[in-house]
């Protein structure tokens, strides 16, 4: 009579467990597709103001929200849970995924910096060599949105 | 032989300037909506941080993008283009719309200044109160996403 007892218990403990760690893996996906989507906004309208179509007043205030967005991304991946567009291979190869990541937080930093010590001309002259989105995307991200 | 040279002349200017104007427009209204995405998507990191869903770690820096975002909103409010979710109100009252948004960045700042100072139990204790969010948005937005 111990089967059941023990397969009875293990579906008992999944009803318990299961529901709430799929909770748990929707959580901490909807928790980073908020930040990479922050980081696609500010990215946008950084666009915007570097094809001339609207004014440059917030140039700066773009770059620092890049910038701190950039170094809160890498700890929103740590949790090993794949899905929304983040590909397998984010944690099959994480040494390589979070030096980038920490490149683009040091990159986007450093665009932030010379914004507040040479103004936005100077940052914005080459910050889109330091907005390295697309070559990381290209490899780790699915190019069709989830639902 | 006047009336159609003029009439002529306006549907030629209209011809080259109705399209470029239309063009500005829309660019004003992507504008916006990065910006206020930008606050949705940071308000609602912060929302799973202050519900335990997610660790706390980027609790500062979530308040600081806030911060520093809604002191860029005004600006992108400031060209009198209706469209997106805002309403025409925004324009009609723009002295409660830009007194109600100035206190949102004031707000903002002042709980960025309270993380940088207290730590970030003392700035998420009352952060609610800060995000006046939705006392706006019920006057100022319309419910529907536009397309």
């Amino acid at each position: 009579m111990k089967r059941p007892f023990v397969t009875l218990s293990a579906l008992a403990l999944a009803a318990f467990v299961l529901p709430s760690a799929r909770a748990d893996d929707k959580d901490v996906i909807e928790y980073r597709k908020h930040i990479m989507n922050t980081l696609n906004e500010q990215s946008a309208a950084l666009g915007q103001i570097l094809s001339t179509v609207v004014p440059d007043d917030n140039a700066v205030a773009h770059i620092n929200a890049i910038a701190l967005t950039a170094s809160t991304a890498l700890k929103a991946f740590e949790p090993k849970v794949p899905g929304g567009q983040a590909k397998p291979d984010v944690w099959a190869n994480w040494a390589d995924f979070s030096k980038r990541m920490n490149e683009f937080a040091q990159r986007t930093a450093q665009a932030a910096k010379v914004a507040k010590e040479q103004g936005k001309e100077a940052a914005l002259s080459n910050i889109l060599d330091q907005l390295t989105c697309k070559s990381c995307h290209e490899v780790y991200r699915e190019d069709k949105k989830d639902k």
